[in-house]
């Protein structure tokens, strides 16, 4: 039995849902669905969640709703049309909108979320009402009735560890099942939204709930990529990776997904393949918790910018116990999480994304480690880039470091910071801001220039 | 005006003492002179302070002590008579080392101290009688009399501030000062050692306390070398380097200085001169503030064995605030500090002297990492060896990376960690301990082989 995921642009329109349940319905293992809501159809058009939350928050102020709401109606309407199917679903979809919107704003959270979810939970209805009206045994579930229950903290809904269980029982439902992505439901029975990555965390968590064969995440790329495509033209792609790889790769920047949403199915050891909803017999990408990696042990190349460096130095620091932990206390006080923490004898850099950091944070941080650890300087520096070379075994595999850094050297880019070690999958480097691109490049000419496949 | 300091080996018997009063008396600048304890006059010989401690311990055991205590005199007499100084000097030794064996041995740190001082005390009182002897204007200065108080610690005395201020007074006295190293005098009148590197620290501390021009330190190598000779062949002398090379030097294993010897001096900027008392006309190696670095970034290799770490993993660490300082704060409470904290985004090692590691702290740490922040792993690796490549601006020198993981590749050596970004002065690699020596030859081989002299 396979779990199927579509992702918004692949359920974009008519066009596009014909496509889909072409490819649910061309394999019977294909039991399990988890849609997204519609979205772009061209690079200008908006995404209904995005429209959604525009008619969330003009309730909130007290503006006008009709336009959006009619125009969201629209898009369901255009869709129900082309595919065929009566004027009563999209009334069923309309009354629903209606409902959401007339819904108590006094928690503005509980509200949005709501209001947020209705893109999946109509697209799920739609899309199920289609498959019947082809004349397949289909049904919609909603989250309520799968009792997929989550944390009640709007917007950053955690999945509760019985869901799993609840989740096994749909193997006893009849036909095709459409689940919509993006959210689950309280124990009080409120909507709870996921964070960022929704409906591939909800196909992971199905996925890993029915002890899926297989967890086929389709959306409009034909494969992973060993280098960001924006940046590398034609980047290998890659055939096969592990979980530990796609999970360094997704959390320095990788497009596909979103760094945890997968961590459901690697936790219950299942295979998950990424696929091309537009190209659905391409193989893709199969990411298992094995690999053979003799021939290649670097598989992916990222990048992530926006760093910055709080630099202490202290004659002897590294002879005062309890220097480190009472720095990272201070930073920790102003709910700060970091990177790395490269140290000297006398001096250490705590490396961190510079977006937790406001003028208020880092006079504070900078006064109280001066104050408190009585150092000889401490001070911020911004603009690093973080570059991670990643690919299981590259630490058996001798000379990768020499390989890297001479390929960094080449490009003439001064290597601001080198993190080897605890993970036995990545090798990171810091440099500045400016020079990423020319890294991403020099860094896949060394390493991927060659070859044509990964796998 | 210039403190010289002059090690055991330089005054290891009258022959050695001769060429050390030579060169006193050979520049009217070598005003402030410290000495240790007669060394080794081969290497099957004992040095008087170990002849000391011997002496100090059988006391404290109610042994019979006259047989070492006689041995040490007769050191004493066979080097004045040598140099034709009358018996007197020997009585007025042989009376002191009676009444710090009748010392009241109930503390035994306390009683060890002023024993053990005894080496350097004495040396001292010999080679001020010897000059004057040769006509020479000079005199022996206690540390009491200089007022170099420091901390009531036995066997760790820390230099009290006031000391500097009490020392520059020495200025205002006349002739040569010869004043013995090793120890200097709590504010109870205690005598209280300083910890390993004794002399050195006491010179670097007069050198401070009187404003010298140069400290001279004097021992039994031409100059500092850029690696080990005992593991590289004729390695290229060190002529000019700073005081942070010479500090990440000493500190990962170079024999020249202790660790902290020299921080008094380098925080006053006094610049230091290390020379060979067996060839004085040697340039020997500068220590100062500032160097040229553009010919050569990379000033010297250094290796230190017995390294372990702390291998911890568990999922989304790096989400978790806090995570890094709970796991310091474990270590703290073993008394225990680290060298180096790489990390991943799932695990994070720490890596520190396995030395400080017993069956049970190891245990406690284990137990409490896995108790306390539920993680999905926790172990224990030992065997490592820290390679520290040391240069001012080396990190502004694009290539070093590249060069120096390349040549442990070539040397066919696997990198456990590669630590680089706080420190501007260096770059350290974990690798396994067997692999050590042949590290330092290769990366001797790739920055040094063409050099001769570095300056």
């Amino acid at each position: 039995m396979k779990v199927a995921k579509f992702g918004g642009t692949s359920l974009a329109d008519a066009k596009q849902i014909k496509k889909v349940t072409n490819i649910i319905t061309s394999d019977p293992e294909r039991k399990v669905i988890i849609v997204s809501a519609p979205g772009k159809r061209h690079d200008n058009d908006m995404k209904v969640t995005d429209l959604l939350i525009e008619l969330g928050e003009k309730r909130l102020n007290n503006e006008d709703v009709q336009d959006v709401l009619q125009f969201i109606v629209e898009r369901y309407r255009d869709i129900a049309t082309e595919l065929g199917l009566d004027e009563h679903i999209v009334e069923t979809i309309e009354k629903d909108l209606r409902q959401r919107t007339d819904y108590d704003p006094s928690h503005e959270g509980v509200f949005m979320d709501q209001i947020k979810a209705a893109g999946e939970d109509n697209n799920a209805k739609l899309i199920a009402h289609y498959l019947t009206h082809l004349g397949h045994r289909a049904q919609y579930v909603s989250p309520k009735t799968a009792r997929l229950y989550v944390t009640d903290t709007p917007g950053n809904a955690q999945v509760l560890p019985e869901t799993y269980d609840h989740l096994y029982e749909l193997r006893n439902k009849d036909g095709i099942l459409i689940i919509p992505g993006f959210f689950g439901y309280s124990k009080s029975g409120r909507i709870v939204t996921f964070p960022r990555g929704g409906s591939d965390i909800t196909g992971s968590i199905v996925a890993a709930g029915v002890k899926a064969d297989l967890y086929e995440n389709f959306t409009d790329v034909d494969s992973v990529f060993s280098a960001n495509p924006n940046v590398v033209d034609h980047p290998t792609p890659i055939k096969r990776m592990t979980f530990r790889e796609m999970r360094e790769l997704s959390y320095a920047g990788f497009g596909v997904f979103h760094d945890e949403a997968l961590i459901p199915a690697f936790r219950s050891n299942i295979p998950v393949c990424v696929k091309n909803t537009n190209n659905p017999d391409g193989s893709g990408t199969m990411i298992e918790s094995e690999r053979e990696y003799s021939e290649n042990p670097v598989i992916g190349i990222a990048a992530q910018k926006g760093f910055a460096t709080i630099y202490v130095r202290k004659y002897l620091m590294n002879r005062e116990i309890g220097f480190g932990r009472r720095l990272l206390e201070i930073i920790e006080d102003e709910c700060i999480s970091y990177e790395h923490i490269p140290s000297g004898i006398d001096d250490t850099s705590v490396i961190l994304e510079a977006d937790q950091l406001t003028k208020e944070k880092e006079e504070t941080i900078i006064r109280r480690i001066k104050e408190e650890l009585e150092v000889d300087d401490a001070h911020i520096e911004k603009g690093f880039a973080m570059i991670m070379l990643v690919g299981e075994g590259m630490h058996e595999t001798i000379g990768i470091a020499a390989r890297a850094t001479k390929a960094l050297a080449k490009e003439n880019i001064n290597i601001d910071m080198i993190n080897q070690g605890s993970s036995e999958v990545s090798l990171s480097f810091a440099i500045s801001e400016e020079d990423a691109d020319k890294a991403i490049r020099g860094l896949y000419g060394e390493f991927f220039a060659a070859k044509d496949v990964l796998q």
